[in-house]
């Protein structure tokens, strides 16, 4: 298997007419194959089907699908409409990540921009590109300051538990709670990862588990019904978890399972930290209650990889993220410093306090109208 | 499929030569096949390989194997060598369930009795098959039982949720959580069943499903995950799950994740009972903490149905159990009332005043020494 540093979960192959090349995450860790998107289709296609997974990475991935989209414009006009389009149909891909809305708009911000500095359609779709890129770059600082911030949460020898994945797979750079844990190891200190598996699409067996195994941190796989009692044993020092949306009072969105951890970390005293860009954060709902909650196919649950372990009549259920309440929760880690207690007031503070960052990394001869 | 009504979990054919057969549960729901057992290392493998499981269904498997294991006995002598021998044997096939050890003991002391009153060999082989019937036929008056004493404590319209599989399918009769739910049912009440698929095996998902979905009772699949965000959304009135080993205090050992449910039932208000024959009581421990917990194999979880989905370097940490405390427990359902609240006190007196069962059906020209 290469090792992890040689693979790049998200890669712009080229120049404004290039090609977005992913790693297939849902082949890992058994193979390590690639898909390339061409067209638009395929991106969103690449996002149902989880090839790109990871509220970051996905966000990365639609905005690199707008500048795709853009392929053939012949006009500013036609630019204008292709991102709309685009960016509308890209939205329709997953529901609850907000990082994926968060990416278009900002794609869409950068259209309108270009659109009224009057500038060539090859300029302009340079200028998208690099806007796209400038979402990737961020979020790769954006991880680094996260796992700065969060590392020194962590204890030489602690044991901290995961959920699903939230690492390099998931976003631009070296991920969210796994940036965590491998800063704290870069630090020196001794962590043991407890892997959930992560049901019904096994993110933590297949995904955390190989970037676990590529940096060679000790960790041990479990079911997640297995977490309570992990926990009982005293066995777990610390929960660390991502995000896909986080409302304005801390309530906090992220794969299915999360909330039942959340509830046991709490019975133990196992503080639960999540760690998430502030781009998952969506001020403009109030609490978690609002927060679209995912369905997916139920065949997922009753027949993994094909095969059917339950009888055909019976329902499923198959929800694809649950909402922590913030008050159990005891900090968000995120790429502007650690939120903790989690409270709306802590939340509007560090988030509204962000220098806001350059609306993009191509020649400042564009004007920007935000 | 055939309707559940013509199905036996466990079925013994012939006289006291005959075989145990057996349902292989580990082909359900896909396949109906049957294993017969002739000699005491298939019952021995039959029960570690979770052909038979469920603690009332392993005690009565392991009794007709000790039955099994005297064939071929010449004496007296050696049919209590032979009797020590196969319960001996059949004691190391799982370590949890403690009506495996109740009831090789019954048949141990009815191999004791039989011998002091000097049968001869076959007529004493004859004699242990009636014990062995006996705790089967028990088992199926104790499933009646539950069920009657646990339906009154759901209502018309509820929800209940379930782990693992409790059923017709884990012991000699109806089974005991699900007894609940079919008693339930046929006194006309209207329950809708949340079914955790209960990994690493997936009793849930192929076992209880399959069992519902024979008796036509509306169920919902879900992954284990799911069952906390299924009580937040305030659809779930009642978890009724079984017991593989209590504790005099009433700490439970239950498949591996019942512990999980039982702190989000508790955080929701949810009642959760524990449904279970007096043979699952284990007096001489004084709580959960002494009930040795099986530990299975790391290919259950990191490759399931032989397809390996997490790197191979990776540890595995794989219970079969879990200890639910005692505390979150609403109340133990049991073939002689409802133990509630759950305490020493209560727990002593229920067990205590239990009618001691005949020691066998056998005609009682053999003396019983006890």
């Amino acid at each position: 298997m290469t090792n992890r540093d040689d693979v790049k979960t998200l890669e712009w192959i080229g120049d404004a007419d290039g090609s977005l090349r992913l790693v297939d995450q849902t082949r890992l860790p058994g193979e390590l194959a690639f898909v390339e998107c061409r067209d638009v289709e395929s991106v969103w296609q690449a996002i149902r089907a989880l090839v790109v997974r990871g509220a970051p990475a996905i966000g990365i991935a639609a905005a690199y699908g707008v500048v795709i989209g853009t392929r053939g414009a012949l006009s500013m006009r036609d630019l204008a409409e292709c991102v709309t389009k685009a960016a509308d149909y890209l939205a329709t891909s997953r529901p609850t990540a907000v990082n994926l809305f968060w990416a278009l708009d900002r794609m869409r911000r950068r259209c309108a921009a270009l659109c009224s500095a009057s500038l060539d359609v090859s300029a302009a779709r340079t200028a998208l590109l690099a806007e796209a890129q400038a979402i990737h770059d961020e979020d790769r600082r954006t991880c680094r300051a996260i796992g700065e911030h969060g590392a020194a949460l962590l204890s030489d020898g602690d044991n901290v538990l995961t959920h699903c994945n939230a690492g390099a797979l998931a976003t631009g750079g070296d991920g969210t709670a796994l940036a965590v844990i491998f800063a704290a190891v870069r630090q020196g200190k001794r962590i043991h990862v407890w892997v959930d598996e992560t049901r019904p699409l096994w993110q933590g067996a297949r995904l955390t588990a190989w970037e676990l195994a590529q940096r060679g941190i000790p960790a041990t796989l479990i079911t997640d019904s297995m977490a309570a009692h992990v926990m009982s044993l005293g066995k777990v020092q610390a929960v660390v978890v991502g995000a896909d949306r986080i409302a304005a009072n801390g309530d906090a969105a992220n794969k299915i399972g999360t909330y039942g951890v959340a509830i046991a970390a709490a019975a133990h005293g196992v503080p639960l930290y999540v760690a998430a860009p502030t781009s998952t954060f969506d001020l403009s709902l109030a609490d978690g209650s609002a927060i679209p909650i995912e369905q997916r196919r139920a065949e997922e649950i009753s027949a993994p990889h094909g095969r059917r372990i339950a009888p055909e009549v019976v329902a499923v259920y198959n929800p694809a993220f649950d909402v922590t309440p913030a008050r159990l929760i005891r900090g968000i880690i995120c790429d502007v410093g650690l939120i903790s207690p989690v409270t709306r007031d802590g939340i509007a503070r560090a988030i509204l306090a962000k220098p806001q960052p350059a609306a993009t990394t191509a020649p400042p001869v564009f004007p920007v109208a935000e």
